[in-house]
């Protein structure tokens, strides 16, 4: 959302090329209402969502965790202050030597999937803890994710009894939702799943206590969608019914439900035209598109509100594209995007709830276009 | 292709992340070869492919032009040692104070595709050259292009009238018949439409002389596909036919032609896994994705080679993912990639045919993952 105190930082300077500016305030309030919704659970923030390091420091000042996805990641988080008992080694798919390196630097939680990726923890990190990732479908995720992390439930049972075998600690489970899941049953079913690798391995001796929620905290953008309260009496109430009075320690992950709304993208308007004299549609060309932080337009999936100056008179339908010879930079065009008749070349366009997965996603120089610049305010 | 050159290099180095490595003796190679098929045609790089220092160097010395996309190309092949005369602003999406730039540092050519370029160019440029792209259909292209560029062949003469009438010089047309085109005819249909074009403003007292092919020539990648000089004799049949004894002055711009089978990415295998006890399929993942380089992966549309040790053993079939936390990063999943039985965690894994649009496209530092490291030989 388009803050006061980021359209005083627009207004004070001049841009040659598309900026995103993120609000402080904005994910300082989000952190304190996922702590405020969630007292019993700890937050490790998604730090791929944005690593910028004053979004680290204030978070680890407020007391974050952090879910960490590379060893470059878990560097930014110990320069920001927090201490390595603070953070996760979140990813399913690490090199044997990266492990190595977490370990040394005193990060001792890993994301498991799979009983090759125990052995790699077992060898690397003696006597780490470990939860396993198993898969939920991910319906209702406006952002889809495939069968790409996590094993089935019982797979997961094999997996943790393995890592207990070889001297890990077997801690728990993780899951994802999908990234903005709007369905609040999906937590459900996760849960329910969740709940039943801990019975079966406590049946076996091995008392697991830990449940990873993940993220999925949607951001808002273009549609309403249920506030964090709601999410978290939805997660609470399929916590009683699966797990009774023995609730486990519950984590979640937060990415862009922690800084999504707080960025704003400043954008201008390269060219406006049309493809022939009939055509009933305008192209709006944008100075920024899917390879230079864009890249969640993909498939048309995330629909970011847009705001010009011109909002409020008449809007025709567009395609919007990016500024690189790239063909496949186009960011709406299967459900064209209504904008206002009157905008015109070199234009300011705001991009609203662009503050996660968008400076990390850039190419770093497709066409000759640089990165996209990030300001922390 | 796998060079000894590329082998030898490879081999005397040690890697902790993803490289491509490029071969300058075969840009050379394919350089001739264009040169040779085509010894009426002059040749403009299509610099996005792949801006490294060494290959522009290479091109500008063996007399090539090059084809740019952003003021930042330019200047980077200015510092290659090439003329400001062989560069084309290729992009037709421009900021007006872009091309005043380039006009400043010498570029008087255009690519247009708008009233509304024409006289931003007009403003910025006055007296440059232009050409206005064409739309074409691009069907029987691997990387298909969508209506983003180029406007119909009446637009086209609106276009260009507009450009004389304010100034400029029109000079002719351009069209892409779609990055790795198969379909020889497609070239033909696009060159009818040329004519068209060349004839109806002859007729109002306005000479083109240049038709812009554009790119599209095919690097080989896992299919066979026909040699330069089958597509130089479908296309000078072409020219022949519709523009008669009057042959125009032609441009090409090839970009993965030039440099895309002369690179070779040399990746490490993270993970191998199953999601269940039964599956038939293994999860290959590699420390290369989407988003470490191999973008044009994107809905499977290119289908590299892939070579390992173990070539010539047993096959299975496999789902291939990079290494982020991002369920999209999975490379080949619809279309299984069959790979070697005994492929082991830690493995060397070459990806053939990745000169071009790979380093560029590589994200700044998505997961915390550094771009593709580059190396040109």
């Amino acid at each position: 959302m388009l803050t006061d105190r980021i359209r005083q930082f627009l207004d004070s300077r001049r841009f040659d090329g598309p900026v995103v500016v993120v609000d402080r305030e904005v994910v300082r309030e989000n952190y304190e209402a996922f702590a405020r919704a969630l007292p019993d659970t700890r937050i490790y923030y998604a730090v791929k969502a944005n690593p910028a390091p004053e979004i680290l420091e204030l978070l680890a000042g407020l007391g974050s965790n952090f879910d960490t996805a590379s060893v470059t990641e878990i560097r930014q988080v110990l320069a920001a202050g927090a201490s390595p008992d603070r953070i996760s080694y979140g990813n399913t798919i690490k090199k044997e030597r990266d492990i190595a390196t977490a370990f040394e630097l005193g990060v001792d939680l890993f994301a498991v999937d799979a009983v090759e990726e125990v052995e790699k923890v077992a060898r690397a990190a003696p006597g780490a803890r470990v939860f396993c990732r198993v898969l939920t479908d991910g319906e209702g995720a406006e952002w889809p994710l495939s069968r790409k992390f996590g094993c089935t439930a019982d797979m997961a049972i094999t997996v943790l009894e393995h890592a207990h075998r070889l001297g890990l600690q077997a801690r728990g489970v993780s899951f994802h939702v999908g990234s903005q899941q709007n369905d609040l049953g999906a937590w459900d079913k996760a849960l329910e799943l969740s709940a039943y690798v801990f019975q079966t391995l406590a049946e076996r001796g091995i008392r697991l206590s830990m449940v990873n929620m993940g993220g999925g905290f949607p951001a808002r953008y273009l549609k309403e969608i249920p506030g964090v309260m709601d999410y978290a009496g939805a997660i609470f109430g399929a916590l009683r019914k699966h797990f009774g009075n023995r609730l486990p320690e519950t984590i979640i992950e937060p990415g862009r439900g922690m800084v999504g709304n707080a960025g704003v993208i400043r954008s201008e308007v390269v060219l406006i035209s049309k493809k022939a004299a009939d055509d009933d549609k305008r192209w709006v060309y944008l100075d920024i598109g899917k390879f230079g932080g864009l890249a969640e337009t993909m498939d048309e999936a995330i629909r970011y509100p847009i705001r010009t100056r011109h909002d409020g008179g008449a809007t025709g339908d567009c395609v919007i594209a990016g500024p690189t010879c790239d063909s496949a930079d186009v960011l709406y065009e299967k459900a064209p995007y209504a904008l206002p008749i009157s905008l015109e070349i070199g234009d300011e366009v705001l991009i609203e709830s662009t503050g996660a997965y968008t400076t990390t996603y850039s190419a770093v120089q497709f066409n000759g276009f640089a990165p996209l610049a990030s300001y922390v305010i």
